[in-house]
């Protein structure tokens, strides 16, 4: 946790108060999160979530929450700064697409994989087949099981 | 665009301005995306985003692109109400830990049919080697690059 704003007390406010024009208090909600010498962070959340906002949810939690949900407000914020349609919920999207194409090729993958030991079963368990060189993992053993 | 809540005109406001307890002028920036029976959808973001932002964040999309901001914004807020401490940002967490457990599984199929094939091209092509059944699939050829 940064508090490089603080080091002057009120000689110094923290970014939040800064922006807002308000006097940083000893026990300023805000101060611990937003220190001066980021004065972006604080811009972000306030222009998507509002300063009463930022302030209210944090107020509704622990203390040892609040850098997390600091955090993770800045990156949100970030987002719809960045994406103002779709924010947060088009990184979501594209992670989703992601994973729709690697279960498919994982799927594909599998299957293949199958399908060679079937292969290989198959053959070296015929009459007359030679003993063959190719390892013969058991069949319900998968590599991927992990 | 569900626009239920402006049947009546302004009899009947727009779940926003029934909770704002404002008239809903006709051309109300919130009407057409929250309409008076889903009174949850605005009571979410108005509590996450403030209802000035979201007006503002409105304001500054072209229309065609204003339904999509306020699905996305209504996900997000659903999102921080549920998990107020990472919100949105929990999800995107979650789903990239999902991509590379899949990767990581992805990498192992893959490893194990080159494996495989390396064995069955190995063993076909040494001398005295009989006409193996297995498919010999050419070796720059993959199934996974779809």
């Amino acid at each position: 946790m940064k508090e490089s704003g603080r080091k002057f007390g009120a000689l110094s406010p923290c970014a939040a108060c800064k922006l807002l024009r308000r006097r940083c208090a000893q026990d300023c909600v805000f101060a611990p999160y937003f220190p001066a010498d980021e004065p972006q962070k604080f811009a972000s959340v306030h222009k998507v979530f509002g300063a009463s906002n930022v302030n209210k949810m944090l107020q509704e939690l622990p203390e040892h929450q609040r850098s997390d949900a600091v955090s993770s407000m800045v990156y949100e914020a970030n987002a719809r700064v960045r994406d103002p349609v779709y924010g947060c919920v088009g990184a979501i999207s594209s992670l989703q697409k992601q994973i729709d194409s690697l279960q498919t090729q994982l799927a594909l993958a599998q299957a293949e994989v199958v399908h060679m030991r079937m292969r290989q079963f198959t053959f070296s368990s015929s009459p007359g087949a030679i003993d063959m060189a190719v390892d013969q993992a058991p069949m319900g053993e998968s590599l991927w099981s992990c």
